[in-house]
């Protein structure tokens, strides 16, 4: 059997939790010392935090310890992308029970190394202490490379909504996962392991992006957050969203609907975006809808009223 | 009664949280976006994250909400502060049972503004969520002012070893507080509510520090970092380091040793550095030792081997 937190001790776990952790050139004083030190050329630093707690957000049946440190980094590096800006360190502090297998903090700091590593990012410090529930914050910092930062505040009317990312694919995922099925694997890994893409965020800042938002929640109702933001109302069409096939045979499977899945669930980390009519669209992005004058959110003119229903006397269309 | 945060719900939440949060001219984007954005002059950030567990770093019925703001918050700012930067921002992130009174997370909310003020930064940023034990996580971020960062790898052979700071009074009031008292308050407090010397820090930075420390773990202990950091020996004279007359008498009446708390007592959160020979030491620093050749640390000549004892037979001194 694996040793324990407790039979491992902090130093030797702290040891063990670093030594994953690749370094950057933006890296100017890595984990080990009272704090880090990260560069920021852009004299500017944008910084976000998200906590991840075990039977809330993850589950240790369902995903392995790289899975949940790929999805703490994931979610806040997608956050750092919705910014506009480059993600270029995180900080990780974990609470674990004293009978942890170490070997599961170290597949934690494996699964948060990759996934910076993959957007170029390092972790560069962190805190390990004992605590009753697996418990993981991770804080990301990233860099505005001179641009505005692209706030959930700048839509305008008459400006293109679009999307970048899949959604619907995490909720289905877990939908599969919670009625005991470990199958399609297509759906089942975007649960596990979800992929924003963090390269439409800076891609969108660049083509002069008004608003933009991490999907964590869901569409419409990070949508929600946009349009009260902006004192806008947003209108998204769902004939530019097609349900994938995997996902409408999972419903059909399960008894659920795929629909529901892509418009409410949260989790894949999309990023939702509203540009200039007359905006050639980067890569990666397709338009959703409008946004017009008013307030909240309509789907294909029904207006939608949260997670608890709709609305059918839409004020404002 | 309060009402429970399950009945608030996440967004009012946050905004309840969030009201407590002033600014300052370095929060560029504050709370409510997908990440803060704060001011970087000197085109690096030092970064730290420290996550308190209830029943683990803090009790419910010692201290207030407000308290373990101050505590959560003290604990990283005194991070910054041994890295020889000025503190500019914080984030936090709160898992919390949902019978949690909202009130509660607003007394936290403002004990982590108030301490964050008393240096000059802000809160711009954090996270809730649903969790079975109170948990918070603190991210600081401070700016470096052209200075070169203080590690715990520069202390010299002959180096003066100095102290900013209490040492003791927080063990102290956490010894009295264990054993159901509730006075005298100026060690209760001192548990309570820790007074890092924040501006010490970067006092020393200025006056050429060679390496400093947070007293987060005890002073023997912490200096231990800076011995194998720097790959020196350290050498402590208790003769600079009276024991304060409350503490002694506390100590006389619980039957506990108050040299004990001094020297191994935590979360007082002071400054230990080492300084060049000759140096004039800036206010609020006194002198409590050496520097030398070798390893590990003696206490009057004698060798410290950690939480559990003294080994009288010092290989270096």
């Amino acid at each position: 059997m694996s040793e324990t937190v407790a039979e491992v001790g902090e130093f030797r776990l702290i040891e063990r939790f670093t030594r994953h952790f690749d370094t950057t050139p933006a890296v100017l004083l890595g984990p080990g010392d009272d704090a880090a030190v990260v560069a920021a050329p852009d004299a500017r630093v944008v910084a976000c935090t998200d906590m991840l707690v075990e039977g809330n957000h993850f589950r240790l049946d369902w995903c392995s310890a790289a899975d949940v440190g790929h999805k703490a980094a994931a979610a806040n590096l997608a956050d750092i992308a919705a910014m506009g800006a480059r993600p270029t360190a995180l900080l990780a502090a974990v609470a674990a029970p004293q009978d942890t297998p170490a070997e599961w903090l170290e597949g934690l700091a494996s699964g948060l190394a990759t996934e910076a590593a993959a957007v170029g990012a390092a972790v560069v410090g962190g805190d390990t202490t004992r605590g009753d529930q697996l418990t993981i914050t991770v804080t990301a910092l990233g860099d505005l490379e001179g641009r505005a930062p692209v706030t959930r505040g700048g839509a305008l009317p008459g400006d293109v909504l679009a999307l970048a990312g899949r959604i619907g694919w995490a909720a289905a995922g877990l939908n599969v996962l919670s009625r005991g099925f470990r199958s399609p694997g297509a759906l089942v890994g975007a649960y596990r392991r979800p992929q924003p893409p963090y390269a439409a965020g800076v891609d969108a800042a660049l083509m002069g992006v008004h608003a933009m938002i991490d999907v964590s929640d869901g569409l419409l109702s990070d949508l929600g957050h946009i349009a009260k933001a902006s004192g806008v109302a947003i209108h998204v069409d769902t004939a530019a969203l097609p349900t994938p096939e995997t996902m409408r045979n999972a419903a059909e499977a399960l008894g659920s609907d795929a629909r529901t899945w892509m418009l409410t669930g949260g989790e894949d980390h999309a990023l939702a975006a509203t540009f200039a009519p007359d905006v050639i669209l980067p890569e990666g992005w397709r338009r959703i809808g409008t946004v017009g004058e008013g307030t909240g959110i309509t789907v294909n003119g029904t207006r939608w009223k949260g997670p608890t229903g709709w609305d059918h006397f839409p004020e404002a269309k």
